[in-house]
C-alpha cells in the first residue's frame, strides 16, 4: 500500500479554508515528506487551497539542480520548480498569485521572514504553525505499517543481543549499544532512531544517560533505550533487566514500574486526555509513594520524528485520537542506586491500542 | 590545555560594543557550548557587553532542572538560573537591565520572537546573527588539539580497514560502511561525524551517495567519505581506492583530482578570497577540460559542526585567516561511470597550511 500525499495534502486545504487561508507555503523538510514524498535536502512547497485532489496545477514544490531527477521521481503528481533558493522562488510565486499565505512561524526564522517581506508584503504572510505537524498526529495506515516494520527490527536485535550472550558481566555499556545498533542494521534498519542508551549499575538512575566505557556487573541493572528507523519512521522502545540475581528491591520496582506502565498502556483509548493517561501511570507510582523519583513524562508522539506531538505529560493538553502513535515510558530512579523504565511504541485504536514493541516485558534475569 | 571560555566572551563582547549592543541573547545550543562549556539540551545564555573577565556578575547562563549538577560542574564562573522555559527567562532578565539586546535572528523563529515581543519591546530587541558563528570560525588550540584527534581516530580506523582486507570484492557499501564506523569507536571516538558515505563502482560517481546493499567488484572506484567526533569536533575526509588494478581512465582521473586538490590546499593561505582557493583547484579541471564534472564547492570549515562557516566555493565571499580548519575536496564525476574525491581538513596557518587527516592520498589499488 502506498503513501497517499495527495489525500494529506487535501486534509491540510480543508485546515486552509477554515483558516480562511489560500495557500501555505511548507519549508520544513518533514512535512514537505509527508506531504510529497519528497526526501531531498532542499526543498519548499506550496499548497494552494482551492486546488482539488487530481487537479493540483497550483500546488508547487521547488527544490534545486542536484534533485531534477529525483523529485521527477518522488512527486510526478505536482509542478516541480527548480531553483536553488526554494523558499524565496515560492514566496515569489505566492505573491503573483495574491492572496493570504500561511507561512510555517514555528520553523522559519526571522531572518527568513525578513528577507521574504518585501517579497510579499507584511500583512499578508500570516503565521500559520503547526499545521502540518497536527495532521502528522494521526498516522495512516501506511505509515503504521512502516513504525509496526522499525518496532520488529528492534525487537530481534534485541532478542539476539540476549539470545547471543550480549548482557553479561565485564562488557562495557558502549560495546552493548554498539552490538545492539549493529543488529538493528542485520535486521533491516535503514538507521538507528537516536543514540542508544545502555546504562548499567547506578548509571541506570540516570534518565538519558550515554552509553560510557562503564562495566556492567552481576547484579546490575541494565536500561537499554533504543530504536530502528525504517522508510523514516522511528521505533522506541524501552527494557531492563537485572544481571545475574534479582534483589528483592529490583523486583519491587520493577513490578511497579510494569504496573503503571500497564496503567499507562490501558488508558490509551480515543476521547482520553492526554493528562489522564501521564496520571494513571503516575497514580500507580504515587501510591506506592515513589511519585519523586518518576523524573519525567509518560510520553510522546513518534512518527518521522523521534519525539513528536502529543507531548504526554502532566501538562499535555488535548485528547487521544484513533491512530496516533505514542509512546508509554515510566521510570524510576534511585539515584545512586538504579533506576528501572519499561517503554512500549503503541497505536491507539477503536477499542484497545495496538502494541508496536513486543519484546518481553517479564522481568528478566539475564 | 583547557578551552578559555571567558576569553571567547571576551571576544565577542568586542563585538557587541561594535555594534553598540548592550547584550546578546544566544539561544543556539553549540553557540552556547562554545562560549560556557556548557552541552546540556535546554540553555539559553546573556552576554552583557559591559562585563569584563574575571567580573561577569551581569552575564548569566539559564537551564532547567535536570541540569543543575551539571551546570555547575561545566560553568563555575557564571550565574546560573533554572527555568524551563530558558530563553524567556533570560528575555526578563535582559528587560530589567534594559539596553539594545541583539538576538540570533538566523536561528530564533518567528513565533519566539512574537513570544519574547511583548516582555521586551520591540524596539530593544535587535536582530544579530551569527555573531558568535564568525568567531567560531578561527579556532584556537584547544580547538585544534580536539580536531586533530578526531582526524587521527579517522586516519587509523581507515588504515585498519585497508589493513584488514575491508575493501575487497564482494562487499556491500553497507558491510564497509558499518565497519569502518566501528573501527572509529574502536580508535576512540565518540561518535561519527556524520552518515558514512561508501560508494562503489558507478556509484561513486554520485558525489552524496548513501550506501546500499551494492557489491564492491574488481576494476571499481571505491569513494569513502566520512569522520570521527572527539570532544564536539568533527573530522572530514574522502579517499577513493581502486579494487584489483586501476585502469588508464581511472588512473587519469585520480591524478587529475590529486592536482586539482594539491592546488586547492597550496591556495589555503591567510589572506587569500575564499572563492581564489576554488578557483586555484578548479583551474586544474577546467584545464582538463572537466570543468563541468566537479559538482560542487571546493570545502567548507569544520569544528563544532560538519559544515560551518567558511563555504569555499564560487560563490564565496571573504578571506581566509590564521586558524581556520576548512576542507579541500575537489571531485571528478563521470556519470554512470565512476568518480573521485579527494578530501582533507587542513588549519590554515602563517606559512603553509597543517594537515590533519594524514593518510596517503597516493593511488592505491586494494
Amino acid at each position: 500500500m502506498p503513501a497517499d500525499h495527495s489525500a494529506r495534502r487535501a486534509a491540510l486545504r480543508r485546515e486552509l479554508v477554515a483558516r480562511e487561508l489560500d495557500a501555505l507555503l511548507v519549508t520544513d523538510l518533514l512535512n514537505i515528506r509527508y506531504l510529497t514524498g519528497f526526501t531531498g535536502s532542499n526543498a519548499a512547497l506550496l499548497v494552494t487551497a482551492s486546488d482539488t485532489p487530481g487537479n493540483e496545477d497550483r500546488t508547487v514544490v521547488c527544490t534545486d539542480g542536484r534533485y531534477v531527477t529525483q523529485i521527477a521521481a518522488q512527486v510526478p503528481d505536482l509542478r516541480a520548480d527548480i531553483d536553488r533558493a526554494s523558499a524565496a522562488h515560492l514566496v515569489d510565486v505566492a505573491a503573483r498569485a495574491g492572496g493570504r499565505v500561511g507561512f510555517e512561524s514555528h520553523m522559519v526564522t526571522v531572518e527568513q521572514w525578513e528577507s521574504w517581506r518585501p517579497q510579499l508584503g507584511a500583512h499578508d504572510l500570516v503565521p500559520a504553525p503547526r499545521l502540518v505537524e497536527t495532521l502528522r498526529m494521526i498516522k495512516d495506515e501506511y505509515e503504521i505499517g512502516l513504525l509496526r516494520e522499525a518496532c520488529a527490527c528492534a525487537d530481534a536485535a534485541l532478542a539476539d543481543l540476549v539470545a547471543r550472550g550480549g548482557l553479561r558481566p565485564g562488557r562495557t555499556e558502549k560495546a552493548v549499544a554498539r552490538e545492539l545498533e549493529n543488529l538493528m542494521f542485520d535486521h533491516g534498519a535503514d538507521g538507528i532512531s537516536f543514540e542508544t542508551i545502555v546504562a548499567a549499575g547506578a548509571n541506570s538512575a540516570v534518565p538519558h544517560h550515554r552509553p560510557t566505557g562503564a562495566v556492567l556487573a552481576s547484579g546490575d541493572f541494565v536500561k537499554l533505550d533504543f530504536g530502528a528507523q525504517v522508510g523514516g519512521y522511528h521505533s522506541d522502545m524501552t527494557r531492563t533487566y537485572v544481571l545475574g540475581s534479582a534483589a528483592e528491591w529490583q523486583r519491587d520496582v520493577y513490578a511497579l514500574v510494569a504496573r503503571a506502565q500497564a496503567a499507562g498502556r490501558g488508558a490509551l483509548n480515543p476521547g482520553t486526555a492526554v493528562a489522564d493517561v501521564d496520571a494513571a501511570a503516575r497514580a500507580v507510582i504515587d501510591d506506592a509513594g515513589h511519585g519523586e523519583l518518576f523524573l519525567h513524562g509518560l510520553g510522546h508522539g513518534v512518527g518521522l520524528e523521534i519525539h513528536e506531538a502529543p507531548g504526554i505529560g502532566q501538562r499535555g493538553t488535548g485528547t487521544l485520537s484513533v491512530g496516533e502513535t505514542v509512546t508509554v515510558e515510566p521510570g524510576v530512579y534511585f539515584a545512586g542506586r538504579g533506576g528501572v523504565r519499561i517503554e512500549d511504541t503503541l497505536v491507539v485504536r477503536e477499542h484497545e491500542p495496538e502494541l508496536l514493541t513486543r519484546t518481553t516485558k517479564d522481568l528478566t534475569v539475564v
